[in-house]
């Protein structure tokens, strides 16, 4: 029995590879403690300098390498040449009641079926950008979780972001209505931005590129608002659109 | 020597590989002619169908094809089903007097040194959807020109847009002073979109990511613009920043 019976503990969850400068810093800032190693190339020895001394003293490993070695380790040609491996973090469910993170920001851009992780990512820097504390994604199976693609897209605002996922994300914004206006952004039928009342910080719903919200996230929302747009294409990407529109509603907030 | 002179007449350029639904919608609308042939997976039939109809009767070729050999033809996985071989397109060079398209849109994008393709396409496609009509790129070496994958990014955008280059942009800027305000996005030390006067159509200068706006090309700005951040992250992403200041500068305009 010993032999075929499997005593190992559950497998821990794969170390996320953190690639980017701006990325690693701000690993290197905000959860210091969860870098497992450092690997860099010789052209980032010196910005490598005092996080390998951080390393050094709480013994664990850093290493110079060469372009390709990097790329391994990277799993990806945009590394930016330093590659930091980290414990994993996902997304939090949310707890309940609703933490106070959430309506610390002047918005909480909430993600519903979002499934390139770059995505995320280029979300999360305009989150970051224009003050926002968190991000909630919904449980929809298509929905990107953090990844290392997402990671280093964001350019580092990913840890300045507490991410919490909704399952049930319907029910999550009706609990946060009162506390946060829930706007969900349409490719069409909404009102424009300077068109939504500014009492209270937003909660801006972002649905899939190809599909928008669907009806049970619509129907949990108090607002939608549109770009209005020239009609030569669709829609702006949705990165873009979530940057503009968080610019438009949330630099004339007075919460 | 009739064996080794060589008679050929000068190369022609390579056709470009135009992917993505809208991207090929919006070739057959602005440029059919230049269509040389169409390739598309079983699932978009139905939608190839007006467009093959389109190049039967002018004697050129469609052919639905597998997935692998769609990749192979578009060079890449992200081909979304459809794919047209078109003559290739690229920027034209800025004609002197400047044209009157420079002057159609709230805002004429002019990019200098953003090399990466994806993030022209992704500025293109913000361009249209806020109703630019032209574009005008420098003629920095790491500015990208059009591209299979600019195509791509913008979804059918750049169809939509009068790409001009111009070798000497300082001197190119200096010359539409007075018909646009020519106004350089910077990191820092600009002023707010609001603070922007709106007498007439802006020129909206953006920097290559990494470096900015160079010396030469700030001095031919007549303001500066910069959009008020949380200071977590240091900048939007080029395409992303570009969709906010026109969204910003020209839901205002009034020319």
């Amino acid at each position: 029995m010993s032999e075929t019976f499997d005593t190992r503990p559950p497998r821990r969850p794969d170390p996320q590879r953190i690639c980017g400068l701006n990325a690693v810093r701000a690993l290197f800032i905000r959860r210091p403690e969860q870098v497992l190693r450092l690997h860099y190339l010789a052209e980032r020895r010196q910005v490598a300098g005092p996080l390998c001394r951080y390393l050094a003293r709480h013994h664990r490993a850093y290493r110079q390498v060469l372009e390709d070695e990097l790329a391994r380790i990277a799993g990806t040609e945009h590394h930016g040449g330093i590659v930091a491996i980290a414990e994993p973090r996902r997304a939090l469910p949310l707890p309940s009641p609703p933490p106070p993170l959430l309506f610390a920001g002047p918005l909480l851009p909430v993600l519903d079926g979002i499934g390139n992780p770059h995505n995320l990512g280029a979300i999360a820097r305009g989150a970051a950008f224009f003050g926002a504390k968190a991000m909630l994604l919904s449980g929809d199976a298509r929905q990107a979780d953090l990844s290392d693609a997402a990671f280093r897209t964001s350019e580092g605002a990913l840890e300045h972001l507490t991410v919490f996922r909704a399952e049930d994300l319907p029910s999550a914004l009706r609990r946060l209505q009162g506390r946060l206006l829930i706007v969900g952004a349409a490719a069409s039928g909404g009102v424009p931005p300077e068109a939504i009342p500014r009492t209270k910080p937003i909660a801006l719903v972002m649905g899939a590129e190809e599909t928008g919200l669907s009806a049970p996230i619509l129907a949990a929302c108090e607002a939608r608002v549109t770009l209005p747009g020239s009609g030569l294409v669709e829609s702006l990407n949705v990165a873009a659109a979530t940057a503009v529109l968080m610019h438009a509603l949330g630099s004339r907030s007075s919460p």
